[in-house]
């Protein structure tokens, strides 16, 4: 797709095609294994791509902060999970928003966190809705299946007077699959997500607390889960974009990556073999994801204006405002000519999410025109 | 100083008298060594920092992107240098800014963005005025002082029909100060800029070409520097409020720092010694930037909430929204009973300009109370 060669770079470009392609394939999975798909709007942040997400079929959302909650409750969302152990300050602010209407879900791990929210609940005559999270790979937070700790939370989780804490359900992140590179290491850790959080919802049932709900998921778990049984639903949040450390765990190509940074060449090193640019680490983040992958792309994969990779160009370094690109290639090159002052660049992030949070648009590749969607940050 | 502890978690502290101490401290190191000071804004983004800087004694202002450049002339900043060499799609934005009011100058680092600058304002009827940048550590862009092509460079900035280029000077940034941590290290860094610039300068004079600036300067050289013969003056970002690399580099204490990020304890995994909290890298950035020096404080050094170092919590890894603090000390610790539940923590940042802009609005610590200012990111 053609872009216009003034536009004042860096900024974020988006390929709208490819992003429907990758929410279609996502939602076509969950629908085929017969779960409800609760997309996680960490990544996007932002509402147009939110509203597609819904339309393909996905019910509610996930967040990561309460400022999330409020922005997409504005837009008339009304079914959030809030999938980070709330700080006892936030309680007020979750309140507020399930007051105006929400059905908002927040997180405990702990047998304090379930007594301070409780008691939160019964001091204001609210009733918070709840979910225990449950670690099933021990890269966070979270409770062991097996842990004794689980049903002193649910006890824990009392009302009274009209207020208090309500069990929902259970729900697991299997964070490490994002170490994983093979299809059956994939498939494996996708298979312990589910049964450890399936088992913890069954011991709690079996302690007598309801516990409807029982969400899982990871964009590498959700794309390598071959069944999904006693599971209610799933979260994923970066396969809406895709980037170089998902294309380095296998769940997708390089070419499916919808999100890159358009940025110029601003000068040369010729001595040094140094491409300049003026996307720098302020505009691609300081994310270095791929450091530990078995390819490691520095600050991003270098791609020309049609996103097409240029292997020589390696992105090794990054300034706040430059990026400084080194020529691997052929040493009788003329960099200055090959890619002469002005020359725009398109580079594939490491990490969606944190490239992303550098910006406050998306600038949107959509029926060959660029359109402006905003997005926000912060909390 | 006290802190609410309802406080919502992250947010981004600034203390506002010890940022004071930071600008009084550069600006009487510059005042004794006799040049005007610009301060690099990059870092902070914020009128009300930038108008303390001004009121110390500060004149004009450098950023790194046109966006400060508009946003800090709405403010009536009107000496302005944007000190990254300018891409030919942003030429028009520049001259707009001229045009409305701004001393606006440029960098070019080439003889072809010379001839595009010139070329640009002989069409369009404006004078760019522009420095030529010199590459005095070889760490980035920029001409070495002793190249022939400096003099072509300046020959490529002419003017014609009341429009083009002209040569206000030259200016160039050390940036490889960052990597030394001996002060004498340090002073060699400063003059080896500092008898670049000027060398430069000097050729450039000696071949009849104007050069009336000559600008150096980063946190560490401009701290360093024992004499500026020949500079007229002296750009720094990053002092405002310094960070555990400034602190790593040997020009600061940890004390000296300003800026810190508040969160709170949301989780503890006594089995593996962590305490988790709500300030993870998307607070932070991913910024690793003491990895390479002798103290590597992974995401930031953990403090209490008045600021006292807790040597023995190692911020080893972090989710997006999650902090895992690694304790490091007595086995015997009950982690939950000594940081309990919503404990609230600052974190020093390694890099300030990268952390603060996880953020849109400082929290400032101003006369026993917080108030909101706000900063801008992006472009």
């Amino acid at each position: 797709m053609p872009i216009p060669s003034a536009l004042e770079t860096p900024l974020l470009l988006l390929d709208e095609a490819q992003m429907q392609r990758n929410i279609d394939r996502m939602q076509a999975r969950m629908d085929a294994l017969g779960v409800r798909f609760r997309p996680h709007v960490k990544t996007s942040k932002c509402a147009e791509i939110v509203r597609r997400q819904l339309a393909a079929g996905a019910r509610g959302i996930t967040v990561s902060t309460l400022k999330e909650a409020e922005r997409f409750a504005a837009e008339g969302i009304d079914d959030i999970l809030y999938a980070v152990a709330i700080a006892p300050a936030k309680l007020d602010h979750a309140m507020r928003l399930a007051r105006e209407g929400v059905r908002l879900t927040v997180l405990v791990e702990s047998v304090a966190g379930a007594a301070a929210l409780a008691r939160h609940g019964i001091e204001r005559r609210h009733v918070h809705e709840v979910m225990i999270e449950i670690d099933t790979d021990g890269h966070r937070s979270g409770v062991r299946p097996d842990d004794t700790v689980l049903n002193e939370i649910a006890r824990a989780l009392r009302t009274e007077r009209g207020g208090g804490a309500r069990l929902a359900g259970v729900m697991t992140h299997a964070g490490s699959s994002y170490a994983l590179d093979t299809p059956e290491a994939l498939a494996r850790m996708a298979e312990q997500e589910r049964s450890g959080c399936v088992r913890a919802a069954e011991r709690l049932r079996a302690a007598g607390h309801p516990c409807e709900r029982v969400s899982v998921g990871s964009t590498p778990t959700a794309l390598s889960a071959r069944a999904l049984d006693g599971v209610t639903e799933v979260r994923a949040g970066v396969y809406v974009f895709f980037d170089l450390v998902m294309a380095g765990v296998g769940v997708c190509s390089r070419d499916e990556i919808a999100l890159s940074v358009l940025c110029s060449v601003i000068g040369h090193r010729e001595d040094a073999g140094w491409v300049i640019t003026d996307g720098g680490w302020m505009a691609m983040s300081r994310d270095r994801g791929t450091q530990k992958q078995r390819r490691d792309f520095g600050y991003g994969a270098v791609c020309d204006l049609h996103g097409h990779p240029i292997e020589a160009l390696a992105f090794d370094d990054a300034n706040q405002e430059h990026g400084v690109l080194h020529w691997t290639g052929d040493g009788n090159v003329d960099l200055a000519r090959r890619f002469p002052l002005g020359t725009q660049l398109r580079i594939l992030p490491n990490h969606a999410c944190s490239t992303a949070a550098q910006f406050d648009r998306y600038s949107v590749l959509l029926d060959g025109k660029i359109r402006e969607w905003p997005r926000f940050n912060g909390w």
